[in-house]
């Protein structure tokens, strides 16, 4: 499939974003990246994604595929002779998806509750939420090097990209995410040590700064 | 795999324990159906679903699969020798997943508005958003007889189970589904003429009476 075109619409700091990168690079797949200013979306994203009009967006030879974990998917069936992303036995694959599932319905809102809190209270809250989170799925972890088997994969590559996020998480509500959850944060530095991974995600103290900027605009601080 | 042993330990009124009741007789497989007494959780629901303690559970010979359109996906990837659910292609794969994704995300809490609303705004605003994302997805239907292609399949038994709820939306918000969005609840009548599908639902006007009776019980009426 050389002759694939591939457009990934995105923007750096998003940790869903950060997933299609890492399945991409995973798969070896040369793509076109294109940042996107998210206060003025560009008409390339609103025709492509026009329910959600959310990045990631990956343009597969003129048609687009939305939603991260979708995309994540996607790739992994289209390319699925190279570096499987997702287990194959249907019980795995289940188990997977899972994990993915309780990322996106849980750690996105908890942790916005830290960064966009109105006040102390809710970044108290947000805190408490995220630390859970992070528990249970330390909990899921176990004694494994990664979260489904031995190898790096689709729940790896869904909860990494909130790595970008854990310095604007501990700054804003005070706490050490290393301390509370030792093994996690050894799991995240191993997915680090992947090329695919850290080529992938963006600054940490640099989204913290974004994060402060976007208060400041929100009246917030 | 005839010596599969399948429990589904479900609440009627779910319109996402509907979805594998659905996939379940679609594949024509014999299984176990244990109702749960919502407010008073068994052990056993507690044991197979830990983390989020919700049903649907589909335990597979012991083991526990848990969040509805996961289930289903797991059920077609085991059985997929028969009637598939999901399309084998995989962008229209891809847009399945949108879809099912977009009404999880949706449809259930807007429809709750309506349903365990406060005061009348909410209701109002309930019906707003539903209306809304309804007719989104009849645009999604276009002309087509079900979502994806021209066979009964995964984004079918994502939406068909809120069929339950409409009587209970169109009741609590005085609005009519059908006058709004007659092309797809010509749809739902196509899903319904499928007795893989009329045996899964529930009777709608006896959701409703549940819905009266929480209202009740919650003080909201």
């Amino acid at each position: 499939m050389g002759n694939d075109e591939l457009i990934l619409l995105n923007y750096w700091p998003s940790m869903f974003g950060a997933r299609v990168r890492i399945a991409l690079e995973e798969k070896g797949l040369d793509y076109e990246y294109i940042e996107e200013d998210l206060p003025d979306k560009s008409p390339l994203l609103l025709q492509m994604n026009p329910v959600h009009k959310k990045i990631p967006v990956l343009i597969h030879n003129g048609k687009p595929v939305c939603e991260s974990n979708i995309i994540v998917q996607y790739i992994d069936e289209v390319w699925h002779d190279k570096a499987p992303l997702l287990p194959s036995d249907p019980y795995q694959k289940a188990q997977a998806r899972f994990w993915a599932d309780y990322i996106d319905k849980k750690l996105y809102d908890s942790g916005r509750k830290i960064t966009f809190h109105k006040n102390k209270e809710e970044a108290e809250e947000g805190k408490k939420e995220v630390l859970e989170i992070l528990k249970v799925l330390e909990g899921a972890l176990g004694e494994k090097p990664y979260f489904v088997g031995e190898n790096f994969g689709y729940v790896d590559i869904s909860l990494i990209g909130f790595y970008m996020w854990f310095h604007a998480y501990e700054t804003c509500a005070n706490f050490s995410i290393e301390a509370e959850c030792p093994k996690l944060m050894a799991w995240a530095k191993r997915c680090l040590e992947r090329k695919t991974v850290s080529k992938s995600l963006g600054d940490p103290k640099t989204v913290y700064e974004i994060v402060l900027k976007f208060r400041k605009r929100l009246g917030l601080d």
